[in-house]
């Protein structure tokens, strides 16, 4: 583990049990600046459609820091604090006065990462922030970007009665729309559940790949990351997790759990074979702290962030 | 208790064990026609600054119906589905796209209520739902109400930062300054806690009168009625139970606990104590369910509701 | 989605986050007359062996009737609410004076069902009450039905004791004494755990086919409903799942559950697997709310009831 | 603390942290002979009319036992274990199959209890084993006891739908007509709640007395034991203790929990005001475990059952 | 409040429900140098007796914040943050592998924020922590102190089988031994629950003043401060708050809760009541984060530590 | 089920929902003499390095002894209480005052059962206790022993900041160099997680064979089976089941859960795939009861500890 001011905050500094009060121990930073990654959360639910909570996401996850070892991956063995300079730069400021306004106060939240040449590793949040995000990610200059998208649901609705368009239902019609998103380099993993059925013919219709339970069972993790390179390439890729992919048993936490999802190891897996892509930034979104009083959905969310850690840190070193 | 189509749903019609999936074991009614009390939800929490949860405030009391025998009150006495007809007719339509025509929908609801000749008893929601509550109770030819109102917060905030002049925390800067309440009519039980000072002073300097802890315990629930009743004379009165003045001891299920609140005994004897006032509505708001997965909170929800319909009901009879 | 008077709940008649207080949002029917498919409760754990609380498992249910979209599978494409009318009946009536009373006032219930030309998909209370629900199902004309019979335990026991031979361990005993069920046509899915070793012997010695977890690992769920199919040809189906065939991680809220079960995805791809074959009823038993204060084992239970309802749907269209 | 085989079992023969598997650390015997004080259980909840569970009372009450000191009481300095000779004999047997025959196995239970010479000191199972308990004690020569009744509910039901007259709301008109209990020897407190009316109108109109919350509040514990001593005299007096005297903020984990009970501290004022009086047995009831997953309510039902201890200890010594 | 660099971390720097990471708002500082007051934590645990968990108590006191308003309080008015310069200095160093070692880091920490003129308030860890504190804040020029000690027991064992002088049973035994606390300056608040006997003899032996319930229920909150005022003069005073002395119904995370213990309210006005005295250190201790899932201890924990602050900070501009 | 005085405490000698308060349903017996397998726990957690509370694990195992039918196991067949002569002889005695010593106590009480000729079968406690067990297992004249060792850590550090070289993670770094187990002999199964490198680094360097969640993944169950007989051969082998091995979902009760570990079944297949091999000792550690209040964990220990025993009963029969 590296010695200067980015050596993240490790034993006795603390004591083993013991959060570090901000992301998978990382140090605590004013701006992204000097980073190569920077942490930081979007604690936002107000247009949450089911089961609100998710803005205590971020604070959560920061208090589960003590649940992460800041060494390396015992099976991939990368090491994303001796390769990249990584900081938690906390939170973007959400307002409720004003929905439009606080998805502004996102996106410039997130462009300021980008601009400082740092990649995102946000953790929601509903999934309505994703679309801000990838404003900031996928606009300008990089254009549009791929989109590894882990989720139960599409989130490709068009607009929800009482939610309208900008919604934790919509944020993937709308980044279509916008140009930030590319239809048919979109892979969806997990989608599962009862359904209105709009949103997935959607997908379906539009040349979206939608990874079911079903085909992730033939393709076993290695597959489906097989066949998401295959579909991406070199091209710039975003990751987005919606928490409710994995399973109610693993993850009940959620806004919206629905039976049948991925078990954790099997996220584990195919985050991993996404090794080496040209990954550009990732969100870790849906997670409703107080529907799990246990924290072990924190747990999880911390394990899966580390995943997404260590595969943009490889990226990070191979794009600069 | 009565044998027409009014007539509370009691075993054997449902198990003993059963929720009739209506407050308070009432019969559902699509509208408020031909009632004396309307017993309906406001499953609103959009503009919630702490803990969200209270949208599931008005299925969990449904939930916890079970809890409620339709009887008589074991302490009073009274028989409220004796005196009167009470029927559950559902809930406000909240929408997320739109505070103030969501804050008009709960106007509207009410207001037909009002218009029905019945008085309304709702549960929430948050505290915010209260101001749109008393635009149909106490405007029009009403006029002003006298306020009884159970808090742990004083919610006379100007403005809230992030949420504005509408939100949990001003409804009752609003009611006065829309002629709603009268400042000198309006008293507050069991305000404590933490404070940044100015909504409290702007009670105190208002002759808002504030009944804290301490005064409780030396005027005892019996006590706070008294003055109370001192205070609103015949005038028409609308109690607001906000469950956080309940100790966090016994409603655990809300936004924002505040440690050293009321016991439920001495919210049960001060609002047995204003039985024959000329009480014109009531609400229960800021209960959380996701807060409380041992539904104990709801128990005490139902509880609280059942002594307000006690009193409504006798007010109803006198009012007639 | 439909749109007679057997069109579900579905939002914005209720909140999207708000139960319905019905079985899968369909509509509440006072009988089964009309019906194709009739939801019901059958509230009653007082013979239960170990753990109770299943009487609460009907009201439960209902409860979570917000995690269901009233609308289409999204893997089979089934579209239940389209196919079939489907309403929920409410509950078989308990007494506990006498456990034999009960029973007959269960199969009475079901038998008004069965006599409407309606399929019976129910919820319990504990598996005793099987037994009833199949002297409707599989008495008079119609004659034996196979038995699909999801469960960790063989409930095949003659007597227990202190329960004697009307308990949650015997009532597949009894129906194949019946002439209910033939051994020959019944499968046991998850059986594993523990055992006194007799109930299994007397599976094993008279033709039962019993699919152990190591069976499921090998055939996997699309094997094991081939094989299903395979013995069970185009006689009538009757399905019975007991909640404790799924594994304690995923469904912890049962009477007695087992280490080492099913998962969720293998429950559902097996009940997929049964699409066609000639379904005339099911029921989710053991159930026990009390013993999962999450809820997430009630999410689970609405879960798989919307899979027997697709399979169900798709049986009846082929029947009529 | 004594030295001989009934020393019972302090640290460090087991961890400080451990439970002894015995009701209040007593040492484990085979039957009540020998002993001063007979501690046992009564698994039994088969009539249980709203929420079950109680059959787990006992054991879960020896589970806890790791928070008792067998040591003295702070406040009155009693010392039962030096007093007396204390051992926990188990658990009377219960039968599914035979309502009327566990009542009778309850009875010979406590009968060679009383036979032996023994006082006993039971801990349930629901509220309906008060009656077998009180024909052993209360039957044969000694004739007739006054019962010191805490409840939230009368228990005086002649009859109850689906129940029958052996349940748990009818016990004490059971005894009443049986010749077990005086009525004006019957000392109810904390009655409260919702009501179906009948059976507070029976204890009204027959003498009983009835100690509501306001009398409590007004007479305090102490007034209350001096009450109660004044109407019982010398006489042979029983308690029962139902857990939902107690407010649910205290002990959640009961069937029917009634808000606005006893204070955990009011409770111990009145059971050690009435140190001294001619005390002949006691029961603890309606504690059902699954409804606290925290183990609370457990915490409380061992340090009322101790307070028990002290005064039947004290009432034995007198009584030789 | 203040606008210079000890301004309390308040919205909108973070969002209203999220926590700042430091103890009551405080902000972050690297030692005590220019503080009034220095928040700290000791997260010591490996001595407790009973159930461990309170290693955890700084942190979650930490992720509670979110709980506190940093202004002023709703009762006695006090704004402690306006008052002094108040922050969190971190955690002192444990080490498992030497207990005399980590008492010695203990009393090192606390020592250096009474060398810089600083009151020390501090969280726990387990009741152990308080001898070493009173080390520093007792020993060297400063003399003997006043004790004022709420807990369920008296903690003044002299050895205890299995763990020895220094446990969480001894420190008051050994602060006499060693000349920090004088026994006839020691008030006890709370006692009660079973007990060993000689640890409570000790107390009445030399003098220790011990109000248990009774006496608290006679002289009331008020009248307790007076009684303790009375005694203590104006010497220097520390305050030392087990968290077991709340009842278990308000504050069930703690090592060993003993039913029958204060109500919040109590505790506060106790506590306000010592507004104006020489206050000189306090501490809260024995809350077990594990035991209570619903962090509702934890936020009781905030509020008590909040009252201490305000009783620390008018003492402290006195002393000055 | 055997008739003799080994005959494991089967229903109606308890109810069948009763716990026996013994391990795994055995008869409690004061040593280890005339047993061919004695079960016994381990209170010990006070060198746990993150979240304590495993001292509690052995208690709450037997309390879940209702979830065991001491018959056979339904998939092997085996059924160890006929095959031998089983009993819980109770718990090692931990002292807090003196780490080396309690090491010392538990290998003089594992010592007894070796010397007494009977296969000892453990619940922990933290992972620090195999050492002293092996010492007694693997000294003498048995010689070294092949380690079975189900962990999600490798627990081969040297010496822990703050702990030493005793601790949770250190125990078979010291067994290899006290010549216990052979480093080319320990298998290690289900290591996951995040990482500081030096431990796996050490397993990697050493021989030791490291299964990862994706061999297990390849091998499945009986594969691992196989690939542990073929390293092993007839040598004496000793199987440590460290709790977190298996996955959070499923065993959520353990001191540091890593997310995508072990299902049940596969722990179950791997357990069972061992039956035959020469077995001489067992334990289950790191069980923490508090931090999964549902009791689920404590399902699984059982259930675990069942496949154990059953395992080690066919071994035994073989040894003799």
């Amino acid at each position: 583990v590296r010695e200067d001011e980015f050596r993240p905050i490790v034993p006795p500094v603390v004591a083993r049990h013991a959060p570090t009060g901000t992301l998978l121990r990382a140090v605590r930073r004013d701006g992204p600046e000097g980073l190569d990654i920077a942490l930081y959360g979007v604690p936002m639910d107000q247009t949450t459609v089911q089961r609100p909570g998710a803005r205590h996401g971020p604070y959560q996850a920061r208090e589960f820091s003590w649940a992460v070892r800041a060494g390396s991956n015992s099976v991939t063995g990368a090491a994303p604090f001796d390769l990249c300079k990584v900081g938690d730069i906390g939170d973007a400021h959400i307002s409720h006065l004003d929905d439009e306004g606080t998805l502004k106060n996102i996106e410039e939240f997130v462009q300021a990462i980008v601009d400082a040449g740092a990649l995102p590793l946000g953790v929601g949040g509903e999934h309505t922030i994703s679309l801000p995000i990838l404003r900031a990610v996928a606009g300008g200059e990089r254009g549009p970007v791929g989109l590894v998208h882990f989720d139960a649901h599409p989130d490709t609705i068009d607009t929800m009665v009482d939610y309208g368009r900008y919604a934790p239902g919509t944020p993937f019609r709308r980044s279509s729309e916008e140009g930030l998103t590319l239809l048919d380099k979109h892979v969806m993993i997990g989608i599962r559940g009862t359904s209105y059925g709009e949103e997935l013919q959607f997908a379906h219709d539009n040349g979206v790949t939608v990874i079911g339970m079903d085909e992730l069972d033939e393709l076993r993790p290695k597959g489906v990351a097989l066949k998401i390179r295959e579909i991406m390439g070199d091209m710039p890729v975003y990751v987005t997790f919606d928490m409710d992919a994995i399973d109610i048993s693993a993850a009940p936490g959620t806004n919206f759990p629905e039976p049948g999802g991925l078990t954790i190891r099997e996220a584990q897996g195919i985050l991993r074979g996404l090794t080496g892509m040209n990954i550009v930034g990732a969100d870790v979104v849906c997670f409703s702290p107080p529907l799990d009083p246990s924290g072990n959905t924190a747990l999880v969310v911390n394990n899966l962030m580390f995943e997404l850690l260590c595969i943009l840190a490889i990226a990070r070193t191979q794009q600069v």
